[in-house]
């Protein structure tokens, strides 16, 4: 995958989004200072700089940082499964893989357009509308193949966002669950709630889909 | 209930609270003016200090109008129903329906607890983690009783949590679906997540429980 390659060619760019992220998360934007992020991330302002344009390119930065994490980490592995229950499966194990990783900041920041240019917002929110759509799509496809549950797929897709985004908020790294729990139990349930009883009984376990989770 | 009269007595207080929750939820905390929020819920300064001390004090406010309000209508209700399945059902259907009223921008605000004094944080995350007890023990029971899937209940506490809290992010009033068949898909999906399949099909349905949703 090239464009995961590209991504991780230079991960200072990625450590300097997730620390600001966090920063800005718990401080709020407006009291979190350019001196402060090179501080924590090590480096002379100038250097800073060097990665970030200012501090309001800094916010649209993270937000495109994550979408792009998205489409690598998510989308594109969830996309090589063809059938609709494995792409959903993939799509929920891996989103929920991702937030359980240090991105937990960057995705409860996404939600904060406030301080974005017109432009900026709306370049962020097709973005993030195109994610929806892709699994508003993979569950139709289930509903057509009587796979789902009686219930709105719109109403579902955002059940399931809400589901595995929440996890950003309260899954903790040091925790007495680890990661690969979490997302088991998290994908064991989410699947549940759309699936009919049957599809899930007839899906494989899973274990069938090692590589739904990054090593 | 005598709380939920008190709640309701001076109902003038619950819309400046769900006021000020949106205009902070789109401006941010320190650009919300006291002069603006007077203005949009049509008082005087001095009439609006009546209801709220200051701005300092605001944030406060309303998180404790929306655990009151959490109270209220979701866990007093729940409590009246002994069997923890439909326990669950009237937490999931209660807590949607009370999110999909002109509430949500106090539900998502309930998470910034940075403008908050230190003893208000405790107060307010003592609340909240009430709640979460609440839901986990139910879940407990659930699984005590052999009714729910081999999940974690910390996590299926959360994943529901998730699913519930997520709609004040968007669900829309004006939308094409109603809030009752919001709520009837949510509570389908929530339960279907965390139920075995032998626990959902013996239970009766939601048309059972109409006090669950306050008309």
């Amino acid at each position: 995958m090239s464009k995961k390659a590209a991504l991780f060619d230079d991960d200072r760019a990625g450590a300097i989004y997730r620390t600001a992220a966090k920063m800005i998360y718990e401080k709020g934007f407006d009291a979190t200072s350019m001196n402060e992020i090179a501080e924590a991330v090590q480096l002379t302002k100038p250097g800073l700089y060097y990665y970030v344009k200012g501090k309001k390119e800094l916010l649209f930065s993270i937000m495109s940082f994550a979408m792009d994490l998205l489409d690598a980490e998510v989308v594109a592995v969830a996309k090589e499964q063809s059938d609709a229950l494995e792409r959903l499966r993939a799509i929920v194990r891996c989103h929920a893989w991702l937030l359980t990783q240090a991105t937990g900041a960057i995705a409860i920041l996404i939600d904060e357009t406030r301080g974005l240019s017109d432009e900026q917002r709306v370049r962020i929110t097709e973005r993030k509308r195109a994610y929806i759509d892709f699994i508003r799509e993979t569950l139709d496809r289930l509903r057509a193949e009587g796979r789902m549950r009686p219930v709105d797929t719109t109403t579902a897709t955002f059940s399931l966002l809400g589901q595995i985004m929440w996890l950003a908020r309260w899954f903790q790294e040091a925790g007495r669950m680890s990661r690969e729990q979490v997302v088991d139990d998290v994908a064991e349930i989410a699947l549940g709630g759309v699936l009919t009883d049957e599809a899930q009984a007839g899906a494989p376990s899973s274990a069938a889909l090692p590589e739904a989770i990054p090593a």
